[in-house]
């Protein structure tokens, strides 16, 4: 069997140490180097939080850290999905060379993805094209605790209603108005308290986390109503005093006719 | 600090025992009592499955085992929710039952849940029914990776398109239509292939995973159009081979103007 190069996605969790999977834990183990794509001016927390995981699970080291800075979207006059394709385009270009100058012959690389890769992020696909560009490796993908699934684990909630259904949504689509046919509404992605504009929704009851799995963890929850303004004060508060946030919701309203 | 009886509910993944998590592997590993809700009639296999992963990251045992066989649901003329919810009630009286009997002043007891505890499981409920009725402990929820996050890593896919929304629904929900305002569905608990009613969805393709993570993993992909009979295929021959089947999947069409 001939040995090829592997690039590893491993999905690394939402923030606590503790919630990746043994696998993932295994694949950054056998990593020769890990590639760090690093948004442009990311907070250093950040960068700090993924060393920790890697020092906590990797204690030896013995990998090599090869870093890229991502492209800045540009924020002119395309729309939202043009700017994020092409800015994928752009990371393509630029993990291809990373692959090519960092990953020898029979080596794995891992990338780290906060959450789970599936979940708003565009690793895959990156990767994905980078394969369709000509490069030669094998791919493969570590599933991960998303920050969705850390947030109903912290308020000790399901997704879903009895059978029924949920929408996972960003805050932009939030705007646009409760979603057609559910009851539940998972919201990531949102950096205007976007659940402001669902106040009059009867019965909505709201489950926010920012943070979550780690020491800075905050978690609000209860009527809409009655906690929406209590979370874009704290939201306010610690982006203030961190410089960044991370933050998701569930957005909830009884289930029609039960 | 006074010590108090823990439940913890663990999310041990879908099958694979690498894709459970280090926190949960470690709830695991301090149970002193492992709880058994098992489904009336259930596989033996699915149990066997279960007992692997345990094997796996509790070698050496020590752990008591109570185990209790679930209520069946009745089929009769209530409707579904009602059904469900009757069901519940009498869960949370027999784990009352089995946590009391079961769960010394300063134990830790563990319920194993399949997938992610938020997606489809009404452990956390249960859990909470018991704590609602007067018990006395703490509940610790670790989240883990769900079915449908496995599918998407084993295709190397992601939920979602770019910045698009994703519905998380059942079979049965499908039967109504291909839910509103969303181009990516991925679908749990279908025993009847309902994705062959949205044949005639223009350029609509499914990812469907069986067994993901074990040894008996069946994947196919492509347009729905193409594949269809053959998932048909597959699903009667493997659920007549074990008895049982295990499966999920990602419907997808092209987002609506990209």
């Amino acid at each position: 069997m001939r040995v090829r190069r592997v690039v590893e996605v491993v999905g690394i969790g939402a923030g606590d140490p503790g919630q990746i999977t043994v696998e993932a834990v295994d694949a950054l183990r056998r990593a020769d180097v890990v590639f760090f794509l690093d948004k442009a001016g990311q907070a250093r927390e950040l960068s700090d939080l993924r060393q920790v995981i890697l020092d906590t699970h990797v204690p030896g080291g013995g990998y090599r850290v090869a870093r890229v800075e991502d492209p800045p979207r540009r924020r002119d006059g395309d729309g939202y999905v043009e700017a994020v394709a092409d800015w994928r385009a752009r990371r393509v270009e630029l993990c291809a060379e990373l692959i090519a100058e960092h990953l020898g012959p029979t080596e794995t690389g891992a990338f780290l993805v906060w959450g789970d890769p599936a979940l708003y992020d565009s690793i895959i696909a990156v990767v994905e094209g980078v394969l369709a560009g000509g490069a030669d490796f094998e791919v493969r993908v570590r599933p991960g605790i998303s920050s969705l699934s850390a947030l109903a684990a912290r308020h000790r909630i399901t997704f879903n209603q009895i059978a029924g259904a949920v929408q996972i949504t960003t805050g932009r689509r939030l705007a646009d108005g409760w979603p057609e046919g559910v009851d539940d509404v998972l919201v990531m992605l949102d950096a205007h308290n976007t659940f402001l504009e669902h106040l009059d929704e009867p019965g909505a009851t709201i489950h926010w986390g920012a943070y979550v799995g780690t020491a800075d963890e905050i978690l609000i929850a209860g009527p809409l109503v009655a906690v929406a303004e209590q979370i874009v004060a704290s939201r306010q508060r610690a982006r203030d005093a961190k410089g960044w946030i991370m933050d998701s919701y569930l957005l909830r309203r009884s289930a029609g006719g039960v």
